[in-house]
């Protein structure tokens, strides 16, 4: 590994993460909050250390893709300590580890909050914590779609691992323009929502906070029971819908644009989301309608299709305490924890597509028992999808089961109840935020161990970085230093 | 499909359930006690409905894997039917769902009850419920051992599946004489630990019901709180290691016979299995000492042992209500739950070496990420499995999971908790018996409603069965005849 290209380019990654800051200043002092000094602060040094980072080595044309691998895996953890600067400096959150485990939940789109009095938050710090959202929102754009491939094989390999389906890389020739599209997609879809809250009677500084959480699939609130604290239907159907739209595969969005509607239609992925999304509702509308107190069915369908599209698309946004909705309708939630949204979204989770492949090679399955000699190639939209990315969903699915049994195991030394313990690593690990019981919509994580949080932290990096990006960095052949023995770009 | 060929085989099974009611109608006899009539009357109509069904069809020569497929899974749920029968008539069970669940749970030897009073049983009714276990666990190595094979590819492929292991086909050249070799062994241990436990001091007909369950990995108990009855430590320490032996694979007791000790200790799925057991057995007792009432480190240990033991072999045997045991130890215990024990035991669950080659297949992962273009073959024990083995391994994964998830979501309709929705799931897809909560090891099953006691009866004859066999009988493509288009033995 070539530790000098990695701190460099870190160090770029801190200069930049420092220009990200400026707009919380800009809002501090528009407001006229006290914390505009906390965060000028938290701009210094973390511009000056990413500038010394980033002077004391130079940069390489070529990064290998382990090197790339490292850039990722420490860029989100190095990102989310600076990022919890501005919690720390204007003591809105005095615990180093509180602040870090909600930074992470930030940047990572997850959503889960240590903050119990959050009204009581000032303006600037306020904007930062959904402003990472949005960052988070578009890092994952960036790292998926315009970062890794130029890492190599590696990294492109990864890249083509997770989205089998209609690869962006089909929209246009180079994968840096795509990325770029997929901006101003992102930044569009943005500029409406907030249009739209606005119109609905929202603040200003509510709607562009809210829109962070939506577009991002973050899901920060910024009122203490959440968007439950307007009572306005208008605003929880926009709400729902762009949490919804956000979990879509964003290059179907280029597709759109394009006018190839009959392919987006005809795209597996976003039949099998769109589905899920419905049956989820209508079980969970007449299983609240039959055993909450709703009045009428329409109030139960919009509560239902509210948290429905909050969960799948991981966003973790609430309405109501649905805590409290009877078994079943939790049971679907749970399971939509782990399916998530579509891959080249903003979504965390399992991803759909990889659920999709993952239910053809069971079909497969019983084909081969009464055809043991068959040669039997998955296909998703008409395309072969390759021994090896079968391979690499299934085992991504196991590690994934994997690490969120002996997560849960951990925190369950917390003393918590079976059900608060497996539904906060699985909110976490699927960068939802609110979970049930002892971490339900209604409360915060505030009351775990600091191990506990260090550990569902570490769950929100695995769950964003699709796991093998972030445990690749344990592994010991990486840590080699290779600067020596160079002979070719990519080998 | 040849329903002719079905429906005779299926006779042939049902003569010799009815013969294998025999032993109960003798210990009723002996007992003296009033059950014996019902008993003779199960015999008179199982055998008869056998007799005719037998005589209707000609049995052929050539048995279509299809074919072997619909026996064995109508096969399961037609003794099971019938099997229910002495409960029903001794109006013990009056219930035909409630009788139709406890016998699945006996022949799938899982151990899952709807009884409440069991030690107001009659004797002879009493034995024959445990006596299901030992015959399932025999069953269970006729089916995947002596009978599948002998239907064609299909069967053998499914075998070889099951064992990608040492498979006991390796043992001895004909596959019928591995079956008889296995039973012997199966036998041989039944009687040692039924002159154990009576040298422990437990009556002749506790030890020899007890070590029906044990042997066959069963765990119905005979008294209200099952093995918690006896206060002997020595009967606790005789069942534990009965249990630990019973899920191991029996082919390896035939390499120990044979003086091949080096090879079974290399066994990779055996190391699995006891290195899980040791570190299972540690972390539990630590937490159970640390956490519940225990006055020395020792019986925290037999206790952990004891339950830890009985959970992975998916027996389900209680010495203490392990559901008041903290969060982190039922955590382990409903992993446990999952693993199962190794394959060719008469343990349920995943089974140990489909975990390992999944382990195996993460590790793999990892390295390709980093060396894209390398071939990565999976080994266990020098052999290489094949990818279609792997692949099968991986979709038994997601499917199992997927049981589990849409299995927890219809019993949760019942209004119990998630805890013990999901854990009733667990413990009957596993084949373990006891679950948390509501189906506790101190509780039963009884207050389930009818249509969940029926996915729990699917749930243990799918987990029996490995999923697989059960569930392709509702393929559409077995189900055509197919006795006029034959043109050769296998196709």
């Amino acid at each position: 590994m070539d530790f000098g290209v990695i701190i460099n380019v870190l160090g770029y990654l801190l200069i930049i993460e420092a220009g990200l800051m400026v707009p919380s200043l800009l809002v501090a002092l528009y407001y006229g909050s006290y914390d505009w000094k906390a965060i000028l602060l938290s701009i210094i040094v973390t511009g000056v250390v990413g500038f010394v980072m980033s002077r004391i080595f130079k940069y390489k044309d070529d990064i290998q893709s382990k090197d790339g691998l490292a850039i990722v895996g420490f860029g989100w953890i190095l990102v989310s300590i600076f990022g919890a600067l501005p919690f720390i400096f204007s003591d809105t959150i005095p615990s180093w580890i509180d602040a870090f485990f909600e930074t992470v939940s930030g940047f990572t789109t997850t959503g889960a909050s240590i903050v119990d009095n959050i009204e009581a938050f000032p303006k600037g710090v306020l904007f930062w914590r959904s402003f990472t959202h949005w960052i988070g929102g578009m890092g994952i754009l960036v790292f998926t779609v315009a970062l890794l491939p130029m890492f190599g094989i590696g990294g492109f390999q990864m890249y083509k691992m997770e989205s089998p389906g209609p690869a962006p890389d089909r929209i246009v020739p180079r994968v840096r323009d795509t990325a770029k599209i997929l901006y101003t997609i992102y930044t569009v879809i943005t500029l409406i929502e907030i249009v739209l809250l606005v119109l609905g009677g929202m603040s200003l500084y509510d709607s562009v906070l809210h829109t962070f959480g939506t577009v991002g699939t973050g899901g920060f609130g910024i009122k203490a029971n959440s968007v439950g604290y307007y009572q306005s239907t208008y605003i929880h159907l926009v709400i729902a819908i762009f949490m919804t739209l956000s979990g879509v595969n964003f290059s179907l969005y280029y597709l759109l644009i394009k006018g190839k509607w009959r392919e987006v239609l005809r795209n597996s992925e976003l039949r099998f989301y769109l589905g899920t999304i419905l049956f989820s509702v209508l079980f969970i509308s007449l299983n609240v309608y039959s055993q909450m107190k709703y009045n009428n069915f329409g109030t139960a369908l919009r509560d239902s299709f509210f948290q429905t599209s909050s969960i799948i698309t991981t966003t973790g946004y609430a309405t109501v305490d649905f805590d409290k909705w009877p078994t079943f309708s939790k049971v679907i939630l749970f399971a939509l924890m782990f399916i998530g949204g579509c891959a080249g979204s903003t979504a965390g989770g399992i991803k759909n597509i990889r659920i999709v492949v993952l239910l053809k090679s069971i079909r497969r399955e019983f084909y081969r028992i009464l055809h043991p000699r068959a040669v039997l190639p998955i296909k998703i939209d008409g395309r072969v999808i390759s021994s090896n990315t079968v391979a690499a969903i299934s085992s991504f699915f196991a590690l994934f089961i994997l690490i969120f049994i002996v997560s849960t195991m951990i925190i369950s030394l917390d003393g918590v109840d079976f059900e608060s313990a497996s539904s906060a690593v699985a909110a976490t690990l699927g960068n939802i935020g609110p979970a049930f019981g002892f971490a339900g919509p209604a409360r915060s994580y505030s009351g775990f161990s600091n191990l506990s949080k260090l550990v569902m932290s570490a769950c929100m990096l695995l769950g964003r970085l699709e796991v093998f990006t972030l445990m690749i960095l344990f592994n010991p052949s990486i840590w080699k230093y290779e600067a020596f023995s160079r002979n070719g770009k990519h080998y």
